[in-house]
Protein backbone atom coordinates (compact mmCIF):
# COMPACT_ATOMS: atom_id res chain seq x y z
CA UNK A 1 0.00 0.00 0.00
CA UNK A 2 3.17 2.44 0.51
CA UNK A 3 4.35 1.33 -2.74
CA UNK A 4 5.53 4.86 -4.74
CA UNK A 5 4.63 4.28 -8.37
CA UNK A 6 6.85 6.17 -11.05
CA UNK A 7 4.63 9.28 -11.92
CA UNK A 8 5.41 11.40 -14.65
CA UNK A 9 4.34 14.64 -15.01
CA UNK A 10 1.69 15.87 -17.76
CA UNK A 11 2.89 18.80 -20.31
CA UNK A 12 0.36 21.05 -20.72
CA UNK A 13 -1.98 21.37 -17.98
CA UNK A 14 -5.65 22.79 -18.28
CA UNK A 15 -6.84 24.67 -15.03
CA UNK A 16 -10.06 24.21 -12.72
CA UNK A 17 -10.20 25.84 -9.42
CA UNK A 18 -12.14 24.55 -6.89
CA UNK A 19 -11.83 26.45 -4.08
CA UNK A 20 -15.73 26.71 -3.56
CA UNK A 21 -16.61 23.43 -5.18
CA UNK A 22 -19.71 21.99 -3.29
CA UNK A 23 -21.32 19.75 -6.42
CA UNK A 24 -19.82 16.03 -6.88
CA UNK A 25 -16.28 16.59 -9.37
CA UNK A 26 -14.07 14.05 -10.21
CA UNK A 27 -10.66 15.24 -10.43
CA UNK A 28 -8.56 15.80 -13.26
CA UNK A 29 -4.70 16.38 -14.65
CA UNK A 30 -4.83 20.17 -14.59
CA UNK A 31 -6.70 21.04 -11.39
CA UNK A 32 -6.38 23.54 -9.05
CA UNK A 33 -7.87 22.67 -5.08
CA UNK A 34 -6.61 25.98 -3.20
CA UNK A 35 -7.32 27.04 0.33
CA UNK A 36 -6.04 30.49 1.98
CA UNK A 37 -5.46 31.33 5.55
CA UNK A 38 -3.74 33.76 7.95
CA UNK A 39 -1.47 32.09 10.31
CA UNK A 40 -1.74 34.05 14.08
CA UNK A 41 0.50 34.33 16.95
CA UNK A 42 -1.72 31.54 18.27
CA UNK A 43 -1.58 29.51 15.50
CA UNK A 44 2.57 29.45 16.31
CA UNK A 45 2.44 29.17 19.67
CA UNK A 46 0.16 26.07 19.31
CA UNK A 47 2.31 24.58 17.12
CA UNK A 48 5.38 24.93 18.96
CA UNK A 49 4.08 23.20 21.74
CA UNK A 50 2.57 20.21 19.75
CA UNK A 51 6.05 19.65 17.72
CA UNK A 52 8.33 20.76 20.48
CA UNK A 53 9.96 23.43 18.15
CA UNK A 54 11.22 25.61 20.28
CA UNK A 55 13.04 27.41 17.87
CA UNK A 56 13.15 31.62 18.68
CA UNK A 57 12.83 32.71 15.66
CA UNK A 58 9.26 32.02 16.13
CA UNK A 59 8.20 33.31 19.48
CA UNK A 60 11.10 35.98 19.94
CA UNK A 61 10.78 39.09 17.84
CA UNK A 62 14.49 39.86 19.02
CA UNK A 63 16.31 36.69 18.10
CA UNK A 64 14.03 36.96 14.54
CA UNK A 65 15.43 40.54 14.06
CA UNK A 66 18.60 39.62 14.81
CA UNK A 67 18.92 37.32 11.80
CA UNK A 68 17.61 39.69 9.67
CA UNK A 69 13.85 39.01 9.38
CA UNK A 70 11.10 41.56 10.19
CA UNK A 71 9.24 39.51 12.99
CA UNK A 72 8.86 36.57 14.31
CA UNK A 73 8.27 33.48 11.56
CA UNK A 74 5.51 31.20 10.94
CA UNK A 75 6.96 27.65 11.15
CA UNK A 76 6.98 26.41 7.55
CA UNK A 77 5.90 22.39 8.27
CA UNK A 78 3.14 24.65 10.12
CA UNK A 79 2.82 26.20 6.14
CA UNK A 80 3.55 23.62 4.22
CA UNK A 81 0.36 21.30 6.50
CA UNK A 82 -1.71 23.37 4.15
CA UNK A 83 -1.28 20.98 1.74
CA UNK A 84 -2.31 17.85 3.63
CA UNK A 85 -4.96 20.02 4.49
CA UNK A 86 -6.44 20.43 1.59
CA UNK A 87 -6.02 17.34 -0.05
CA UNK A 88 -7.85 15.21 2.13
CA UNK A 89 -10.07 18.10 2.77
CA UNK A 90 -11.58 17.24 -1.05
CA UNK A 91 -10.35 13.50 -0.16
CA UNK A 92 -10.94 12.34 3.28
CA UNK A 93 -9.18 8.87 4.16
CA UNK A 94 -6.71 9.77 1.69
CA UNK A 95 -2.72 8.41 2.46
CA UNK A 96 0.22 11.58 2.44
CA UNK A 97 2.68 9.70 0.07
CA UNK A 98 5.16 12.09 -0.21
CA UNK A 99 5.87 15.47 0.05
CA UNK A 100 8.50 17.58 -1.08
CA UNK A 101 9.09 21.42 -0.02
CA UNK A 102 11.66 24.34 -0.22
CA UNK A 103 10.97 27.67 1.48
CA UNK A 104 12.01 30.14 -0.65
CA UNK A 105 10.71 33.31 1.46
CA UNK A 106 10.05 33.83 5.05
CA UNK A 107 6.48 34.29 6.44
CA UNK A 108 5.89 36.04 9.45
CA UNK A 109 2.54 36.26 11.51
CA UNK A 110 -0.15 37.39 9.98
CA UNK A 111 1.24 37.24 6.54
CA UNK A 112 -2.20 35.59 4.34
CA UNK A 113 -1.27 32.97 2.56
CA UNK A 114 -2.84 30.71 -0.05
CA UNK A 115 -1.82 26.78 -0.75
CA UNK A 116 -2.44 25.44 -4.01
CA UNK A 117 -2.42 21.63 -5.08
CA UNK A 118 -2.33 21.22 -8.57
CA UNK A 119 -2.69 17.71 -10.20
CA UNK A 120 -0.04 17.19 -12.45
CA UNK A 121 -0.39 12.85 -12.91
CA UNK A 122 -3.50 10.69 -11.96
CA UNK A 123 -3.07 7.00 -11.93
CA UNK A 124 -5.45 3.78 -11.07
CA UNK A 125 -4.47 0.35 -9.79
CA UNK A 126 -6.82 -1.73 -8.12
CA UNK A 127 -9.23 0.56 -7.06
CA UNK A 128 -6.59 2.72 -5.62
CA UNK A 129 -5.92 6.33 -7.24
CA UNK A 130 -2.60 7.92 -7.04
CA UNK A 131 -2.34 10.95 -7.46
CA UNK A 132 0.78 13.56 -7.72
CA UNK A 133 0.39 17.31 -6.90
CA UNK A 134 2.40 20.03 -7.72
CA UNK A 135 2.26 22.25 -4.61
CA UNK A 136 2.88 25.75 -4.11
CA UNK A 137 2.07 28.87 -1.32
CA UNK A 138 1.50 32.03 -2.77
CA UNK A 139 1.62 35.57 -0.17
CA UNK A 140 -0.84 37.80 -0.74
CA UNK A 141 -1.89 35.79 -3.75
CA UNK A 142 1.37 36.38 -5.88
CA UNK A 143 4.88 36.05 -4.17
CA UNK A 144 5.93 32.27 -3.93
CA UNK A 145 7.12 31.22 -0.79
CA UNK A 146 7.15 27.70 -0.70
CA UNK A 147 7.32 25.07 -3.86
CA UNK A 148 6.95 21.25 -3.92
CA UNK A 149 5.39 18.04 -5.12
CA UNK A 150 3.25 15.67 -3.30
CA UNK A 151 1.54 12.30 -3.48
CA UNK A 152 -1.58 10.95 -2.26
CA UNK A 153 -3.13 7.75 -2.20
CA UNK A 154 -6.95 7.66 -1.86
CA UNK A 155 -10.01 5.15 -2.95
CA UNK A 156 -11.31 7.89 -5.10
CA UNK A 157 -11.40 10.75 -7.30
CA UNK A 158 -14.44 12.55 -6.70
CA UNK A 159 -15.06 14.97 -4.05
CA UNK A 160 -17.89 16.95 -3.12
CA UNK A 161 -16.64 20.16 -0.99
CA UNK A 162 -14.04 20.93 0.83
CA UNK A 163 -14.08 21.07 4.61
CA UNK A 164 -10.77 22.54 5.68
CA UNK A 165 -11.82 26.13 7.65
CA UNK A 166 -10.88 29.53 5.81
CA UNK A 167 -9.79 32.79 7.99
CA UNK B 1 19.63 34.56 1.88
CA UNK B 2 17.15 32.01 0.69
CA UNK B 3 19.23 30.80 -2.36
CA UNK B 4 19.64 26.96 -2.39
CA UNK B 5 23.21 26.07 -3.13
CA UNK B 6 23.72 22.92 -4.92
CA UNK B 7 25.18 20.68 -2.63
CA UNK B 8 27.08 17.42 -3.23
CA UNK B 9 26.42 14.39 -0.66
CA UNK B 10 29.49 12.85 0.85
CA UNK B 11 30.70 9.12 0.18
CA UNK B 12 31.71 7.70 3.33
CA UNK B 13 30.14 9.20 6.60
CA UNK B 14 31.70 8.45 9.75
CA UNK B 15 28.87 8.88 12.35
CA UNK B 16 28.99 10.60 15.80
CA UNK B 17 26.25 10.72 17.74
CA UNK B 18 25.09 13.35 20.07
CA UNK B 19 21.52 12.60 21.63
CA UNK B 20 22.98 13.64 25.17
CA UNK B 21 25.31 16.45 24.08
CA UNK B 22 26.47 18.25 26.81
CA UNK B 23 29.09 20.20 26.15
CA UNK B 24 30.31 22.38 23.12
CA UNK B 25 30.58 20.38 19.95
CA UNK B 26 31.40 21.72 15.98
CA UNK B 27 28.77 19.51 13.78
CA UNK B 28 30.70 17.98 11.09
CA UNK B 29 29.75 15.77 7.83
CA UNK B 30 28.51 12.16 9.45
CA UNK B 31 27.26 13.47 12.35
CA UNK B 32 24.16 12.48 13.34
CA UNK B 33 21.37 14.22 15.60
CA UNK B 34 18.71 12.68 17.27
CA UNK B 35 15.59 12.92 19.50
CA UNK B 36 12.50 10.03 20.64
CA UNK B 37 9.29 10.38 21.03
CA UNK B 38 5.99 9.02 21.38
CA UNK B 39 2.94 10.27 19.58
CA UNK B 40 0.17 10.57 21.87
CA UNK B 41 -4.05 10.99 21.04
CA UNK B 42 -3.79 14.33 22.81
CA UNK B 43 -0.87 15.53 20.10
CA UNK B 44 -2.88 14.38 17.33
CA UNK B 45 -6.33 16.53 18.71
CA UNK B 46 -3.84 19.56 18.83
CA UNK B 47 -2.02 18.96 15.24
CA UNK B 48 -5.26 18.36 13.81
CA UNK B 49 -6.79 21.88 15.35
CA UNK B 50 -3.94 24.18 14.60
CA UNK B 51 -3.16 22.35 11.25
CA UNK B 52 -7.32 22.50 10.67
CA UNK B 53 -6.46 18.98 8.81
CA UNK B 54 -9.32 17.17 9.83
CA UNK B 55 -8.46 13.89 7.87
CA UNK B 56 -11.04 10.96 9.66
CA UNK B 57 -7.42 8.69 9.18
CA UNK B 58 -6.35 10.57 12.39
CA UNK B 59 -9.32 10.78 14.36
CA UNK B 60 -11.68 7.97 13.81
CA UNK B 61 -11.14 4.40 14.71
CA UNK B 62 -13.26 3.34 12.22
CA UNK B 63 -12.42 5.21 9.21
CA UNK B 64 -8.65 4.55 9.77
CA UNK B 65 -9.53 0.60 9.87
CA UNK B 66 -11.78 0.73 6.78
CA UNK B 67 -8.79 1.55 4.53
CA UNK B 68 -6.58 -1.15 6.53
CA UNK B 69 -4.78 0.74 9.58
CA UNK B 70 -4.72 -0.62 12.68
CA UNK B 71 -6.59 2.53 13.95
CA UNK B 72 -5.71 6.55 14.08
CA UNK B 73 -2.62 7.61 12.23
CA UNK B 74 -0.30 10.17 13.62
CA UNK B 75 0.04 12.70 10.63
CA UNK B 76 2.94 12.54 8.58
CA UNK B 77 4.10 16.21 8.93
CA UNK B 78 3.36 16.29 12.42
CA UNK B 79 6.11 13.15 13.18
CA UNK B 80 8.11 15.33 10.10
CA UNK B 81 8.28 18.28 12.55
CA UNK B 82 10.89 16.15 14.43
CA UNK B 83 13.31 17.32 11.70
CA UNK B 84 13.36 20.83 12.19
CA UNK B 85 12.93 20.71 15.61
CA UNK B 86 16.13 18.40 16.10
CA UNK B 87 17.58 21.04 13.87
CA UNK B 88 16.41 24.28 15.55
CA UNK B 89 17.44 22.54 19.11
CA UNK B 90 21.19 22.26 18.45
CA UNK B 91 21.13 25.37 16.37
CA UNK B 92 18.45 27.87 18.10
CA UNK B 93 17.34 30.43 15.11
CA UNK B 94 18.75 27.86 12.03
CA UNK B 95 16.49 28.68 8.65
CA UNK B 96 14.92 25.86 7.23
CA UNK B 97 15.11 25.84 3.34
CA UNK B 98 14.14 22.33 2.50
CA UNK B 99 12.72 18.88 2.93
CA UNK B 100 11.60 15.90 1.05
CA UNK B 101 9.45 13.37 2.82
CA UNK B 102 8.86 9.86 1.67
CA UNK B 103 6.08 8.07 4.13
CA UNK B 104 6.97 4.58 3.76
CA UNK B 105 4.51 3.21 6.77
CA UNK B 106 1.72 4.07 8.93
CA UNK B 107 2.92 5.31 12.34
CA UNK B 108 -0.07 4.92 14.96
CA UNK B 109 -0.91 6.59 17.95
CA UNK B 110 1.33 5.25 20.90
CA UNK B 111 3.96 4.08 18.47
CA UNK B 112 8.29 4.99 19.41
CA UNK B 113 9.70 7.20 16.79
CA UNK B 114 13.12 8.25 16.95
CA UNK B 115 13.72 11.12 14.21
CA UNK B 116 17.43 11.12 12.98
CA UNK B 117 19.06 14.17 11.08
CA UNK B 118 22.64 12.93 9.64
CA UNK B 119 25.03 16.29 8.53
CA UNK B 120 25.82 14.98 4.89
CA UNK B 121 27.30 18.20 3.43
CA UNK B 122 28.49 21.11 5.27
CA UNK B 123 29.11 24.65 3.37
CA UNK B 124 30.07 27.63 4.68
CA UNK B 125 29.46 31.33 2.55
CA UNK B 126 30.16 34.93 5.00
CA UNK B 127 29.44 33.36 7.93
CA UNK B 128 26.33 31.56 7.21
CA UNK B 129 26.41 27.86 7.34
CA UNK B 130 24.36 25.59 4.73
CA UNK B 131 23.92 22.16 6.40
CA UNK B 132 22.26 19.44 4.25
CA UNK B 133 20.66 16.44 6.27
CA UNK B 134 19.82 13.35 5.59
CA UNK B 135 16.53 12.59 7.87
CA UNK B 136 14.92 9.54 8.79
CA UNK B 137 12.52 8.46 11.43
CA UNK B 138 12.49 4.79 12.85
CA UNK B 139 9.44 2.84 14.43
CA UNK B 140 11.16 1.09 17.26
CA UNK B 141 14.46 1.91 16.42
CA UNK B 142 14.76 -0.15 13.32
CA UNK B 143 11.65 0.44 10.80
CA UNK B 144 12.08 3.10 8.09
CA UNK B 145 9.09 4.85 8.51
CA UNK B 146 9.81 8.47 7.03
CA UNK B 147 13.20 9.23 4.79
CA UNK B 148 13.99 12.29 2.83
CA UNK B 149 16.45 15.34 3.05
CA UNK B 150 16.53 18.60 4.81
CA UNK B 151 18.72 21.70 4.43
CA UNK B 152 19.19 24.03 7.12
CA UNK B 153 20.86 27.43 7.22
CA UNK B 154 22.35 28.96 10.70
CA UNK B 155 25.15 31.37 11.79
CA UNK B 156 27.14 28.64 13.88
CA UNK B 157 27.93 25.16 13.66
CA UNK B 158 28.52 24.55 17.04
CA UNK B 159 25.99 23.63 19.50
CA UNK B 160 26.05 22.35 23.13
CA UNK B 161 22.92 20.91 24.02
CA UNK B 162 19.43 19.82 22.44
CA UNK B 163 16.34 21.10 23.82
CA UNK B 164 13.43 19.37 22.81
CA UNK B 165 11.61 17.42 25.12
CA UNK B 166 11.68 14.03 24.84
CA UNK B 167 8.67 11.92 25.78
Amino acid sequence: MFLIWSLVSSKTLSQRWFSSATTPQVLRTGDVLRQSRLFTEEDVIQYSKVSHDSNPLHTNPTAARDVGFEGPLVHGMLIASLFPCIISSYFPGAVYVSQSLNFKFPVHIGDHITGEVQATNLKENKNRYLAKFKTRCLMNGELLVIEGEATSMSTTLTFEQKQCKEH
